[in-house]
């Protein structure tokens, strides 16, 4: 694990990045294209979260569960589905994609790009200074231009009586366990949640999801409601409005006894808790620079944290809360690049809206998909975020089953779409889409919404008959004019 | 099949429509919505080609051979997949989807928006006259404000040796049979070709396609070329340079065999041209309005007769050659509904470029999709085409497998995509996608080129990980700036 630490002369750089996952990757990729010298600190994968216990693993566990899925809603395959799904195929399809939890490949292409990859636990010692400890003792690391944090989040425990006791499972046991539990119980209605629901019930447990909300809280109601349906047909038991209130699990090896607040309890061979997230930002250092160690980075459009003077130090990915997802953290990244680029350099900064230094889609334009049956896909804005920030918008609503596409993508197809419309811009705010197979839709919204593309000029893109696509031509004489 | 001709006084409308397609219906709509009397000419079924013959039921066959492909390139489904495609199954399903060629359905929706449905053979009888025989004789209809010729096309055979002998297989033999051939020849490598093809060598027959040049030829070369190969993947013989030059079928009952021009005889069970489409403008009567009947219709951007006075004629759909697929057809009768409505409310028209009565989108932005496997996804033009137009262009070039999302959702994932950037404007010119599962992404691309999307706004719209759609990032990356 020894690694070329301070390689350069004295440890110094023009940009150390700490957290090598697909953020710090961006950020260095970026800043090195522009020829700055980078180092890139990892404590643990190169990778990260994202490439081995969070989107890569959870997305190979969960698409032989959508694939066949999607076969069995078509008569004529249907019939050709008699057996069961491989587990073993499963899991050897997610350990191919986590490459067995080992990152040599990631490690070189850090190298290949030119940056010196450090191992070790980074934190920051003062302005531009980074230390990293490792076994062999600590090293000092000078950043000349910046320091970019990319440390990402860990997952919340809620401090219920008897949890260390129930070992409960995380995203990290619930995306890379290799035995099926036979009854799970999933604790959380949030992304994480509903997703390993689906794809562990799909393997074979019987899953208990429970909620203290409706299900995905943070798209339009029906997404989540949609989602509670689905998994309740694939037979999985779905309680909301109910909440964990003590475990037990006095033999390590026996089950765990889930006591809950409504007065019930359940008995189950794992749980799985997915109730938040909260910053890596504990043992980063953030004391030596005036910041508060434990909390989210506050941060600006090129993600430069905005109490830090001098526009040295960045915060980028989960940790700055704009949006917790890989996609928005690499976005990020990119924006973060270009902008200590263009810093170092002396040039001009383009941070108007949508500027090539502005992270504005993290407010207007954020895309997130979760890979249940059926899958649930929305970017921007939904109503009530729309008009909680007074917009004066209309709501235009269609069954997917208007686009005769759908129906021959799948017999019986039942989805939704919604999109909401500024009334004042003729653009769209947000676009919703819940039903199987659409979750590559989703960037026609995407585009639709980042690039305010007018109503009247979506008009003339014309969606294929048949396609589930064609579901955009019923939203728009829907909405009329 | 009688109805209500001449329900209205004297036969005399607003609008007469002659082809009760998806294109005529949407004329029908368009001026129904406006106020305006419609009657709607039908001589087959109410629906048309697309309903019956084309879109539809080749997608109904086709859908359950693409599942059972797709859930058999992802482990731990793949296992899953023990049984055969039932064919039973696959015609039950397209046998609903036609609604059994029966069409009371979509008469009943032509009488619910108000239109008079008219059985019987239309055709112009000079200015604003159009006659309609039926087995009852003939009657008169006038049309105070536009007649709209929407009766789409026919295929075209070939004029070969024994070609009424062999009693070839078009669409309408491609999508209506329900029993499989053992050995099928298909003729022409355009979308129905390859489509069809995909579609009876999934169901079980024995396919050899002859294409005279490189298959799909108006899509980017490598299009034509990975359709090729996916079909020879699946056990298909696809012959390209080669051309059938002789038939035989001495017994009716017997096998067909054809001689082509490099020499070798084929025998099979039965053989489907797809050899191109003539306009359905034969007997319509457009002798009477100084028009050569057989052509194609020369239209202008409401989709109006050019060479007929008055703004009264509109050639809608396959007849006007612009774009022969329903959706442009619709897209068309959109606009020329619109047009029509505003020209007899005396109201302005807007036909700049892209504006609500301008089909501008039939020449900048068609969208088009074979439902292959891969599925092979453009819009636009290709970079042959854009050159050809005198743009100044540069071609992106990124394999799919750069995007992790596709790899999961399918192993192995092979799938290429090309964008055509108009390097003076900034903006997309031409988007291919060929590869499994891309069909419903190719909405993102058309929403792209036909809203002009900056390349510098499309990087604000974040592709989600992991999925295929995160092809743009590459793509935007690869462009670079």
């Amino acid at each position: 694990m020894s690694e070329s630490v301070g390689a350069r002369a004295g440890g110094a750089y023009d940009v150390v990045v700490i957290g090598g996952g697909p953020v710090g990757q961006n950020v260095a990729e970026g800043a090195r294209a522009a020829g700055l010298s980078v180092a890139v600190v990892e404590r643990e994968l190169v990778g990260g979260e994202c490439s081995y216990w969070a989107c890569v693993p959870s997305k190979a566990l969960l698409r032989p569960v959508i694939a066949l899925a999607d076969a069995r809603r078509v008569d004529g395959a249907r019939e050709a589905v008699t057996g069961s799904i491989a587990t073993s195929g499963v899991f050897g399809r997610r350990n191919r994609y986590v490459t067995d939890y080992d990152d040599t490949g990631q490690a070189d292409w850090v190298r290949s790009i030119g940056a010196d990859l450090v191992r070790g636990d980074g934190r920051l010692d003062g302005v531009r200074r980074v230390v990293v400890g490792g076994s062999d003792g600590e090293r000092v690391l000078t950043a000349r231009q910046a320091v970019a944090l990319c440390t990402g989040s860990d997952p919340v425990l809620p401090e219920l009586p008897g949890i260390e006791e129930a070992r409960p499972w995380t995203n990290r046991t619930a995306t890379d366990a290799s035995t099926v539990p036979g009854r799970l119980v999933v604790v959380g209605g949030g992304g994480v949640g509903v997703e390993m629901a689906t794809a562990w019930q799909g393997l074979g447990s019987a899953v208990t999801l429970l909620a203290r909300r409706p299900l995905l809280p943070r798209m339009e109601p029906f997404a989540g409601e949609m989602v509670a349906d689905g998994l309740r047909e694939s037979g999985a038991d779905v309680r909301i409005g109910v909440s964990a209130t003590e475990l037990h699990r006095p033999d390590p090896a026996g089950p765990v006894g889930v006591l809950l607040d409504d007065g019930t309890r359940i008995e189950a061979d794992e749980i799985l808790f997915a109730t938040g997230r909260s910053p890596r930002t504990k043992d980063l250092g953030l004391e030596t620079v005036g910041l508060t160690p434990g909390a989210w980075l506050d941060v600006d459009e090129t993600c430069a944290v905005r109490e830090v003077e001098g526009d040295w130090l960045y915060a980028v990915g989960d940790i700055n809360h704009h949006a917790l997802l890989t996609h928005q953290g690499k976005y990020q990244a990119r924006i973060t690049g270009a902008a200590i680029a263009a810093r170092a350099a002396g040039q001009p900064l383009d941070t108007a809206p949508w500027g090539a230094h502005a992270v504005t889609a993290d407010f207007h334009a954020v895309p997130q998909i979760f890979f249940c049956d059926p899958e649930a896909a929305a970017v921007g804005l939904s109503a009530a975020q729309a008009e909680e920030a007074g917009h004066r918008v209309r709501t235009v609503d269609v069954d997917f089953a208007e686009a005769q596409g759908a129906n021959l993508w799948a017999d019986g197809y039942r989805g939704r779409a919604r999109m909401v419309v500024d009334l004042d811009r003729e653009i769209l705010l947000g676009v919703t889409f819940v039903g199987p197979g659409v979750s590559e839709l989703l960037h026609s919204a995407t585009i639709a919404v980042a690039g305010e593309v007018p109503i009247g000029r979506l008009r003339h893109a014309v969606s294929c008959f048949p396609t589930i696509s064609e579901v955009w031509l019923f939203l728009l004489k829907a909405y009329g004019g």
